[in-house]
């Protein structure tokens, strides 16, 4: 079906199943490659690439939706998931529909919650709805343009994410479950962009308590085996919820 | 007039004026006699105390809102604030308006962001409108109940403040503007409700050189007078828009 008879039909139904004004996106981060990557997506009839979203259901608590919205993209759920900021600066979407009715719903004003999430790449499956012709990974070194705010908003989920670190722990969903220290190290690296002091690093993130030492080592280098870790997921989680003791 | 009639009046106006759906809840801190305060507004016919608020104009961007609401009930602008978090469950203000008609205004379902502000207690005007028998400070260490979910929003600024201590400064607008060395330390133990060693504490803001020292002392008391500092503003706002450098 055309693009803008898909848009005017499904217009109906949200209105009426939709609670109006809001909108969620997500910044759908992953870790491959040693990169960063967030999920994009392509709206049929636009040159550039958005962020995944959806809007909340009049019967839906918002966290809930934002669950519905990344499982509808991603096929997982389980995942962490974690509203950052809500954007709602006058004409975010200007331009966009632009050439259709005024009763559109997409065409309304819309004040977004963004939410970010950290996920597996290995467990994630892209899908790829009737509004939109792709839906792929995109290295946060290397972005595209996007539309709307949506570069604003990942920006500001990058901001949070980096600002998460001094309190948080972070790793589970992006790290295979056994890892090498030099492996979290260059995690925390690329998300903070910036090289970090290989003693300082190994102290501080052994102070928090969150790493299990395994009684194994990666084997098949060159140099020593290094030793292998995984999170203790119980003190991890504790730390994810009361963040990290002692900061000051 | 009586607050029934006031509010169905005031719905039909706001229907016309406000987005639908969204609304701005204010936790207003304020720092005096040692303690930690929060601005409380008393509603007309509401036995507990809430947070003060409002709605975002069909023409205004949601932060323009916040400072809107902020100037309103306490006469000041150009005070920090900040939005926190977004606030939108379900049934948020089930039972508060379940004697009048389900057209009225506030009867809908509202998403509520938040916004923390931080305020020179000499400064502040406050404001009791029409549908409001109280607006006065409260002290953390002793709170009222709270209507609807206000005081999750409360707990939910709070520790984003106690967060936001690691990567940002605080103070300014809290403090006069000379203050000394254990007035600042204790600022910050009554934010984190908790002691601070004074030597880490001392090492640790003067590294990330937001102060400056004065060429004057306290007078006055029994020991030593007291070396007097300030913020130096212009490293301030730097580290509140980037953050402190080098956390990792």
């Amino acid at each position: 079906m055309e693009f803008k008879k898909i848009l005017e039909r499904d217009s109906k139904v949200s209105w009426k199943k939709y609670v109006p004004t809001l909108s969620i996106d997500c910044a759908i981060f992953s870790f491959k490659d040693s990169s960063l990557q967030v999920l994009t997506i392509k709206m049929k009839g636009q040159d550039s690439f958005g962020l995944p979203g959806g809007y909340v259901q009049k019967d839906e608590n918002i966290d809930d939706a934002a669950i519905r919205i990344l499982k509808n993209r991603t096929g997982t759920e389980n995942i962490y998931l974690q509203q950052f900021y809500t954007f709602g600066n006058l004409n975010r979407s200007e331009g966009v529909f632009k050439d259709y009715d005024d009763s559109l719903w997409n065409k309304q004003r819309f004040i977004s919650i963004g939410y970010y999430a950290l996920t597996d790449h290995a467990k994630v499956n892209l899908n790829i709805d009737d509004i939109s012709t792709a839906c792929e990974w995109k290295s946060i070194d290397d972005l595209p343009p996007f539309m709307m705010d949506h570069r604003e908003i990942l920006d500001k989920a990058l901001i949070t994410l980096r600002e998460q670190l001094s309190n948080h722990p972070i790793g589970y969903n992006l790290l295979p479950e056994k890892f090498t220290m030099p492996e979290l190290q260059k995690l925390y690296e690329i998300i903070l962009d910036k090289k970090l002091n290989r003693g300082n690093f190994y102290r501080k993130i052994l102070r928090y308590d969150i790493l299990t030492k395994l009684d194994e080592s990666r084997k098949g280098g060159a140099h020593k085996a290094p030793d292998l870790y995984s999170f203790n997921l119980e003190e991890y989680n504790k730390a994810l919820k009361e963040g990290f003791k002692g900061s000051w």
